[in-house]
């Protein structure tokens, strides 16, 4: 692998492009040109051919790609053909919903637990999973090998939660809560943020014209 | 306004500096340099000035911004001045957290109406709303003025909720279903898609030391 600086916009292409050729495979599409795949994706086929320039050379010229192929390789690239071990903090509405939304297992994201502050939720039962105090996590987070958290809290809670899981060893975390966090720098954290994409939407609305 | 082209990321960005505005003005913050919001935001201070200068002049040099002015200027430019009707489409379990999620209401974002196709789900009540018949749908987000419409259903229905919606003129879409969708060229659609950011965390942990 190349050790060139990837940006994470080329990465989120390459799941893109991955979830479409498991979809074309579940198809039994066997072949796909790099024009198809971007007009599926929508994306243009440079991009295609520039992001995967990073990781090598793939696809044969004037045939494109073989799909069985080419998705293994970018779920090896992706680290997706592993188990991930995620834990939930925050079992509200959102969180709840997200316990049980097939798509995380469906994709190798495996929930092996979820913590709550408040009493009401704690042993709450959702899927295979007992909603446990958010006091008892750090073990248990050792303990279950969770590589992964996710923040469902609401937003003045979501920094105990990020250094909670940080103690506890994860140092990937998707954060649903509206709110900058603090992390060390080996950790990496991204966002869910649909108030900064319905903000863009109402700009977009609000003087279509000139947009 | 200026009539350049003005990337999305600016935009995105000038609703987290929106955010953090709002939460300084709560604070009784009357004025912050651009160095303070730029650290606040995770941006750097000549980004916050560059997005800003697609807009016009806006603080006083060597003293920073007005909280209170600014972070109105910036509302009026995002169009958030005004409170957007949203119509939600498929009331599963991220639909109802979505529509009992305080944020939206907090930020002008006001939900008129629920739909679903899903029978058992038709007549629930949440929050003030009763969840209607998706067949409904038309004439309904016509009447009650429905301006952007969020989808979270899942993923084959999703490209039928945005035909429905845009029939009934709806030009703005926050989508949640982890599915590329077609639309008008004057229709606007906003991905939420965690599902690419969980594989991103996923590549940066499978080789942590080169990234």
């Amino acid at each position: 692998m190349k050790s060139v600086n990837i940006p994470d916009i080329a990465i989120t292409r390459l799941s893109l492009y991955a979830r479409n050729l498991a979809l074309l495979d579940q198809k039994g599409v066997e072949m796909v040109s790099s024009a198809r795949l971007a007009d599926i994706c929508g994306v243009n086929p440079a991009q295609i051919r520039k992001d995967l320039a990073y990781f090598g050379e793939f696809g044969t010229r004037g045939l494109g790609y073989y799909v069985k192929e080419l998705l293994y390789e970018i779920r090896n690239i992706l680290g997706l053909e592993k188990k991930w071990h995620l834990a939930l903090v925050g079992v509200g509405g959102l969180g709840a919903a997200l316990l049980r939304d097939a798509e995380f297992v469906n994709h190798g994201y495996i929930f092996v637990g979820a913590f709550e502050k408040d009493p009401k939720r704690i042993g709450m039962r959702i899927g295979d999973l007992t909603v446990q105090s958010f006091k008892t996590m750090t073990p248990l987070v050792r303990e279950k090998r969770v590589e992964l958290g996710v923040i469902a809290v609401s937003s003045p809670w979501a920094q105990e939660a990020v250094d909670r899981l940080v103690e506890a060893g994860v140092n990937g975390i998707l954060n649903f809560a509206p709110v900058q966090l603090q992390c060390p720098h080996d950790v990496h954290i991204e966002n869910v943020d649909w108030g900064l994409k319905l903000d863009v939407l109402s700009y977009k609305l609000t003087a279509p014209t000139s947009r």
